[in-house]
């Protein structure tokens, strides 16, 4: 899908951009790894997550697999969420590209919260903007 | 979109998996910001940069802002290829989540050359699996 967003999109990026660009990468063992092929939960907490940390979700993309698995995206005005679940080892790779104001602790707060985590390992690293 | 990926999923997830997961953060400064602008040319360029590393497209999810800038993801079998573009700094943030066999160089090589990259700083992190 190539959309043209009309004017919402320089409205959300121009204001929040105070030049900081960082990337979240967290890795989240669950305690229940049925949570991991619930596609519609996956989902949900994604959203959420974006939700609760300013974020402005423009389009996504979920795939499920044979294994039920699932691998999300979602498309942010603050750049993006996404999400590689892995149910054989009660683990999902969570990625936020993120940028200006966006709370990236609250966003992946709130999806620990929805997978139900037992342990995580968080790395961020700060990006090129400018 | 939520789609269901007959058997190809698990025939392309199982195999390839050396328990392997990488994350590769992109960052490319480019000669002419005109590329950034180029939507057709950014998906073009990412479609290429996946097929060069052998990775299988699944879905993708593409944004073009009022300024032209481009949000990008591809999901892939072995996880996504995103950009986001920022023509005012001539800059492009590329990150790409791989596992298994997939041979991130090539594809982050493609998209070098793809988007005429001028300078890169590229910072790879081991991600967890299993």
């Amino acid at each position: 899908v190539l959309d043209d967003l009309a004017p919402r999109g320089s409205e959300l990026r121009q204001p929040m951009q105070p030049r900081t660009m960082r990337l979240h990468a967290l890795d989240v063992w669950v305690r229940d790894a049925a949570v991991l092929t619930d596609a519609e939960r996956v989902r949900a907490t994604l959203r959420a997550g974006a939700l609760a940390g300013g974020a402005t979700v423009l389009g996504e993309e979920f795939c499920v697999f044979p294994n039920g698995a699932v691998t999300g995206v979602l498309v942010l005005a603050q750049s993006h969420l996404s999400i590689h679940t892995w149910p054989e080892f009660s683990l999902a790779n969570v990625d936020l590209l993120s940028y200006g104001e966006l709370s990236g602790v609250d966003v992946l707060r709130i999806v620990c919260d929805g997978l139900d985590a037992e342990r995580t390992s968080l790395t961020t690293i700060p990006r090129a903007i400018g």
